[in-house]
């Protein structure tokens, strides 16, 4: 049995064009290595008809890091099995995996190449108007169809055991939950804002709340998550989204999906002052508070419709409860967006929403404000009973 | 390799023998099948010394109804499983698994012919002071160290995968949280109370809270459950208690095992007038309540210490969480006893606190206070923050 090489460009071509009809005997192929990030490497094949797919092969370690970082690469059998599994209840959004191999652990799907990154998008100061619907519809659709509303407790049950992800789960719970609220030699904290970061390290009425959301997401497998839905894992178009990087996929909350998507729309929110003109970054924002109040608002639609129409199992039919069990979904949005807001400002792994601002006060004050808001969001969560009000609440926040 | 075959005298003998020291070379073996259930062959092996051990086989069907309703009979290492892990952490309390095969589908252990079941205890009038406290150290032992407060996530993963018990989940789905609220052929309604009954098919609000309790029970894998803790679970003598039967367990709400318990002493509480005289019923339900305030006392104080000394996860460290994860504990399992209360009147498996009561009419009365009863602390569940309110409303209840 052959084992675990990193694969070369000709290693890559070779992969794809053994598991893929596209590219005919003839053709010429070609490829190159491109993007990548902490834990893959990633090639374009393409060959002289143009025509290309991508090879995303996981590295055993975070590059980053180093081998002294050592990462399981089951992850990219939960990444290819995720986004199936989400492929057939939302098609449109979901990036096309045509091949998994687990001892290269590579795949081998869809080339989005006239695609854009969401986040860059929105960084650019873009008004995409589909991307709110879409991946509502995206998420509502892959959430309730992996939910106990539709999955019989014996086929849910062997799911939970099919994606328990447990390594890439803890990087989650350590830098999402654990290491902000602590001096933690993880966090990555401009000395501008230390002082304001050092405030999370001793506040006991905030601790208490992340702690119970912490413990939703190791104990509440409600559905399958894409796990890191945050906005340079969506790629745009002029008329289509798709979500990609599924590997920190696991059944979890529902709440934290959506929270996470919520929490990098407010992060791009809080950073247009350090990317836009006054009048723009007001204009950008007024766009990304619409684009947030969809989200919640098509997305409800669509998951009642959903729990209405296709709810599987009788006794979770009421509509009473449903209306409740969105409820809390939308509190728990809430407070996962809230966290990702204050790992991003003072964890380990930052976005590019804050950290190119160039101009260094301008990204303190984004940064405080984030934090700011990231703690209101996290203790009010059960408190914000409708979209408005959340949105009430940003706009209240904006001064520090 | 050989294949499951259900167990004569002689089999259990020689299976007994094999599997324990206990029985010397030349010790005469005898043995005799006894109780068993609807579920299982049970045999008492005992040699002329007078040394026993019990052999427990799994049936593959539910006797009751035969072969057309068969059953895992992976149950049996669930069971063996489950009662090792906790003795572990209770040994006092957990009956002693020698040994399980699972090809027989067999477990062998210590013998409690010294003890005496529980449920019968009670209803003979009998008042055991060291129930509560020694169920509730148990309870809280063994729900704590198999919690997230204590297992790191990727065993906590493992050990949900490892103990998923789809097909002994599915009774309890069905026959605690669904069939109940509907008019389901499982149903096993005596027809003087058919009225009331048929209130909670029609019964919206109620459904609701049903629905969430259900959905947690589904989806809070908080703890390795007994999972069927209710009082024929537990065998007690002068001394001591030990708790068996644990072919229901997996990682659940921990309220679920305390609001088993809860709701079959209350079960008993109700039955009192349908075994005592009236001043016997007076004093067994004075003692009863104060088991159950005990019950709780005991639990929240042994749970809170180890949670404050033996927290393993930083993150879950916070006091004021603790203290706000502990209100939960209470709120589910009174949700959880009104469940108990409801599907022992009206589900499919009655129990003999109400069955033996000979008089119908007092046997009506009984029954008709658990369905009231039951649905008020399900409705009032997250009402009730303390002890003395439950027990409170278990008085104010007593009338029809």
């Amino acid at each position: 049995m052959s084992e675990y090489k990193a694969f070369t460009t000709d290693a890559a071509i070779a992969f794809a064009d053994k598991h893929s009809e596209l590219f005919g005997e003839h053709s010429k192929l070609s490829a190159e290595e491109f993007g990548g990030d902490n834990l893959h490497l990633i090639f374009r094949v393409e060959n002289d008809k143009g025509t290309s797919l991508i090879v995303k092969q996981a590295l055993p370690y975070v590059r980053s890091v180093g081998e002294s970082w050592p990462l399981t690469t089951d992850r990219t059998r939960i990444e290819a099995e995720v986004l199936k599994m989400h492929r057939r209840f939302c098609p449109k959004h979901s990036v096309d995996v045509r091949y998994f191999d687990p001892v290269d652990c590579a795949i081998l799907m869809e080339d989005l190449n006239a695609y854009r990154i969401v986040r860059s998008e929105l960084i650019a100061g873009k008004k995409p108007g589909h991307l709110a619907l879409q991946i509502a519809n995206y998420m509502a659709n892959t959430l309730f169809y992996t939910s106990d509303f539709v999955l019989s407790g014996a086929t849910k049950k062997a799911e939970v055991a099919r994606f328990l992800n447990p390594e890439m789960c803890l990087i989650t719970e350590d830098l999402l939950f654990t290491d902000p609220y602590c001096n933690h030699e993880r966090n990555s904290i401009e000395p501008s804002i230390l002082e304001k970061a050092k405030t999370l390290w001793h506040d006991e009425a905030l601790k208490a709340e992340v702690a119970a959301l912490k413990a939703d997401f190791l104990s509440k497998p409600q559905a399958l998550l894409h796990g890191n839905l945050h906005s340079s894992s969506i790629f745009i178009d002029d008329d289509n989204c798709k979500v990609i990087a599924a590997e920190f996929g696991f059944f979890g909350p529902i709440g934290f999906d959506v929270g996470s998507l919520l929490g990098n729309l407010l992060l791009n929110y809080l950073a247009c002052p350090g990317h836009h003109a006054l009048e723009d970054s007001s204009e950008q924002q007024t766009y990304l508070l619409q684009q947030i109040e969809q989200l919640w608002q098509q997305f409800s639609e669509v998951f009642t419709e959903l729990m209405r129409t296709e709810t599987q199992d009788p006794a979770l039919e009421s509509g009473l409860y449903q209306s409740k069990f969105l409820q809390q979904i939308l509190s728990d949005s809430i407070g996962y967006a809230g966290c990702e807001l204050i790992r991003r400002t003072v964890g380990m792994a930052h976005t590019a929403d804050f950290e190119s601002i160039n101009d260094a006060s301008t990204r303190a004050t984004c940064q405080r404000l984030a934090i700011k808001l990231g703690r209101e969001l996290i203790m009010q969560r059960a408190e914000l009973s409708n979209i408005s009000q959340l949105l009430t609440l940003v706009r209240y926040q904006q001064t520090e």
